[in-house]
């Protein structure tokens, strides 16, 4: 099944999505199975982020070939980051580069497993067992600042810069799937889904001897490959059995 | 105005806080008013975090004192970070301290500036205008996961590490304050609310060049000194004008 949110009448809806209608839903379906209340052409679909989560955790190198290409140790430990709502943004809405980034500005292609129970103290089994589902993300980073400030606020932050979506894909086997980066249709990267040092099941036990995590929580996996984006582009994030995520580029201040 | 949540029936309420008594909410408080449903005596509340907030915001280095005693150089900019939601607890709750801490565990006092309107691109005067009010956070901190790890996910942000309350003061001179932090009711540190690096409206109004802050979104200011807690203390940070915010410190296992 396929779970959408989107916008009707200035109001975020859960949707389940089918071929050529979106079901609009009572509620979200993260947990009980809400009613069906209508329906919409999907055709016709403004589209949110998938899910809004109460935390938003991401993993940072966890991909073999982009520690080597970065140069930097390979983690011994899964140990999770954060990344913060403000920045979240729906398929097909523009991510907008501030005019004051200089330097390389960047996508990188991520899968997101959307969390579908509470756990805490979790067996790698059970971490297994509470995704409800698979989303996409494109974790948009400004990387002179990422270099020159203290924290991610705005490299990785600042408002449009983390597309999610088009939907939570709940009928999938994510690391068996492929992730391709496409920029203006042409191919940037491909590789590997599961090709992870760490899987979200690994990730999920090792941060429930701590924490717990909630339905909606959202855990990002990181990317093995990452591209230039400039505005007047149209960046595609796609994962098979998923999706795609398609966002344009836009400078800021700039209606195009 | 004092404004908490607390729990009524296993549900989350919010209510107008009086000398003795709640009085019961229909709807937050941070837009519209909302309608009075109830009342509870105040003796007998289940303190919740006054808000779970969209974005959780978290400065570092931000006092004069804390910077020089910590060897680091002065922040030139208002760089703003990130804590976690499911590392919330209320008031009078305890602060589980994980069995597998080692060396210093620690209290900070913070003061939190609770946003009240979505803001972007703010000046410094729209930023102060666009804070619903004032409450106190203690950012517990396992030292040595801080500096073992690559983020700050158990150290700052376990469960019961980010006490919040006891409720929202929407009527002071956050600023004009004197933050006291006391273990088993001893004062072990005591200052100048105020007296920051970069205030919270600084900070807004530089964040806010780049993101969008929405109601509800928090912001802690940062600690002029810490202190150890161990498990049978009672910690509580007190900001004159807003209230003391109480917790006893739990080893994890364990019952009291």
């Amino acid at each position: 099944m396929r779970y959408a949110r989107i916008s009707v009448e200035g109001r975020a809806v859960w949707g389940r999505v089918g071929e050529s209608d979106i079901e609009l839903l009572s509620d979200s379906p993260i947990g009980d199975e809400p009613d069906v209340i209508g329906a919409v052409p999907r055709a016709s679909a403004v589209w949110l982020p998938p899910v809004v989560p109460p935390v938003f955790y991401a993993v940072g190198m966890n991909y073999p070939r982009h520690i080597a290409h970065a140069g930097v140790e390979t983690p011994t430990r899964p140990e999770v980051g954060y990344r913060a709502n403000n920045a979240l943004t729906g398929h097909r809405s523009p991510i907008i580069k501030p005019v004051e980034v200089e330097g390389r500005f960047e996508a990188e292609p991520e899968l997101v497993a959307v969390i579908g129970r509470t756990l805490r103290h979790a067996t790698y089994e059970e971490a297994r067992e509470a995704v409800f589902g698979w989303t996409i993300g494109n974790d948009v980073s400004a990387r002179t600042w990422q270099h020159s400030d203290r924290t991610f606020w705005r490299s990785k932050n600042s408002d449009t810069f983390k597309p999610m979506g088009p939907w939570i894909e709940t009928d999938v086997e994510a690391l068996a799937q492929k992730t391709t980066l496409r920029v203006n249709g042409e191919t940037r990267a491909r590789f590997a889904t599961g090709d992870m040092v760490f899987d979200p099941f690994d990730y999920l036990a090792e941060m429930t001897r701590h924490l717990t995590v909630r339905p909606g929580d959202v855990l990002w996996m990181g990317a093995e490959a990452t591209c230039q984006i400039e505005p007047g582009d149209t960046v595609d994030v796609e994962i098979s059995g998923i999706g795609v995520l398609s966002n344009p580029v836009h400078l800021e201040g700039t209606q195009p």
